[in-house]
């Protein structure tokens, strides 16, 4: 049976500004070492997925930069959105060109801008996934083991519990519910209850499975993509595409399917991820000095500990006096200087841009 | 009898990097509203010295700047000097060209990077001091009252007590003794005494009253200077300038001669006086929002209090998020991210910039 990896890569990733621009969004920034993290997640596949067998999900106008990052993928395999609409319709489009060319192909999805340190690991949960979604209707998603109470991740409540997880021998289990992003109290109670893992947004299932789902489900969205599943590879595909997604309702697919579903699994796994969701996760991935420090620039720190300091400059001197537990993050016309527990009010800036119409700084 | 301005312009002000540099520190920077520094202190001496009897004395690298910032200050009254030798050579240079004038002139002696926000009160002050000056041989300071146990002024004993001075009624009083910064106990000590008050590094006396007294308690000074003395408006002026300088001690007014002469006197007052010693000062000095923000830039400032942000861009935006108690200073080349506590600690950037070769951002 096929396998295909569908990469979703439409985000904007508006906490990682100034770095993180409109034309310019997370998933294409360097964010540690050389790779991009959409390179990243496309070398991960390498060993368990062919090139070939790859596509990116993205939007209109970030093809050209895909295109140039990745490029061992196929043209034909940069799938365009012609409009932003959340991760259903993403995963609806791409199932349904999966589909043309094979209706039980197995499809895992993937998000292009989450970081993943064990990579045999990571192929071994996503082998017995793989494995697990061959049963008709089955979808399946991955959990991650969770190390706190963090609240800016969705849960899975399983049928284990995490202290019988075996990292380095993946099984399958049946999800209970799926739980939004908690405030402390409940991601508290969540990790004493032992039976919840975080959700990496990561899945997968055979293409008519999720099809299925999906017309089960979201009847909304089935039946904006139903004129384009009939047209694949005719010259109407772009036209019949925009009407899908001008149709089509901007949903997750968490929300829209998994919570609702009935056959869903998730294997549990522990291999260094993370959804690096803001400047705060990018300094606790960094590699850091002996006071905390984390200097990607050129900078001199002097009585100063905790801090991240990114920079898009070799040339600009950044020195830091007497600080504590900082974000520093500079490029050509803007400079971000956030305290670490506010990394995630970053958004908050390119919100106050925007009603600001100073859309030349977003 | 005549009264000379004498304004000392020499200083580096490394505590202002990256503002500050060695071609343009601090007295050249406008660091509240459109006046740089020695533009105000030029300026406060209208009404009281004519623009002709201001002289200036600043190194060398400063001369053409200076001629720019005050073009109503004569060209002749421009002294460069060869080298930087502290405050004792200085007012040495300047009394040798004053004394070739009028030997029994009267020279106020001001630092050029200081700011006063009273001048009236200011005016009192020097003029109840130009009075008492005239007595053979008398040097006159101006003491500032005091207002906390500052620990970045020298301080100077008097036979009064701050609770008895009147500040619109300036008077002169005999002073018991200098002493150098102290730290916070002996602030606090001094403080409750009641008989202390700030150094403000401004002097007043005639010239040959400042003459003899270098002649007393600095006669390597004196010596070194002797044969100039005698070649003022000569073309060997410039030659024996250069001599003196090269002998002159390197060593400042109050410790060579102030500390040891004998009568030493003292205006107390109380003008809005500020040294603006480091990025602390401005920002105390500066108008502040509601959250006690001074943003002197295209800033945007989330869940932020009591920053200071400067900019030599208006162009560049400057993102604070959740930050306290922060001073970000942002030019061209280099950026400065300081806890407002640490502000005296800049100054050791500039010191790691000179150990460390990188003297582009020196």
């Amino acid at each position: 049976m096929n396998t295909y990896a569908v990469i979703l890569a439409g985000g904007i990733g508006s906490r990682f500004w100034p770095m993180s621009r409109q034309d310019h969004p997370k998933q294409f920034l360097r964010v540690f070492g050389n790779e991009t993290l959409i390179q990243g997640t496309f070398g991960r596949l390498q060993g368990l997925i062919p090139s070939d067998h790859v596509y990116i999900v993205t939007n209109d106008r970030y093809v050209t930069r895909t295109h140039e990052q990745l490029p061992a993928i196929p043209s034909d395999h940069i799938l365009a959105e012609p409009m932003g609409k959340n991760t259903a319709p993403a995963i609806m489009y791409a199932a349904v060109k999966l589909h043309a060319l094979d209706p039980e192909a197995i499809m895992i999805v993937l998000p292009a801008d989450h970081v993943i340190r064990n990579i045999r690991r990571f192929h071994e949960v996503l082998r017995v996934a793989i494995e697990a979604a061959h049963e008709p209707d089955a979808l399946v998603t991955i959990g991650i083991k969770p190390t706190h109470p963090e609240t800016g991740y969705g849960y899975i409540q399983f049928d284990g519990h995490i202290d019988e997880i075996d990292v380095e021998t993946p099984r399958v289990y049946h999800v209970k519910a799926f739980a939004e992003k908690p405030n402390l109290e409940t991601a508290e109670r969540f990790i004493a209850a032992g039976d919840f893992l975080w959700n990496s947004g990561m899945f997968v299932w055979r293409v008519d499975s999720i099809l299925h789902a999906i017309q089960k489900y979201l009847p909304e969205l089935y039946r904006a993509f139903e004129p384009l599943m009939e047209a694949v590879g005719t010259d109407r595909e772009n036209e019949l595409l925009k009407q899908a997604y001008e149709q089509a309702p901007k949903i997750s697919i968490d929300y829209g399917v998994m919570e609702r579903a009935e056959k869903v699994y998730v294997v549990p796994g522990d291999f260094g991820w993370s959804d690096v969701g803001d400047w705060r996760a990018v300094y606790e991935l960094s590699e850091k000095d002996e006071l905390g420090n984390a200097l990607k620039a050129n900078a001199v720190a002097l009585n100063t500990a905790r801090c991240l300091v990114e920079s898009t400059s070799s040339e600009r001197l950044i020195a830091l006096v007497g600080v504590r537990d900082l974000v520093v993050v500079d490029t050509d016309d803007a400079l971000l200087v956030c305290h670490r527990d506010a990394a995630q009010d970053v958004k908050k800036v390119v919100d106050y841009l925007h009603a600001h119409q100073m859309t030349r700084y977003i």
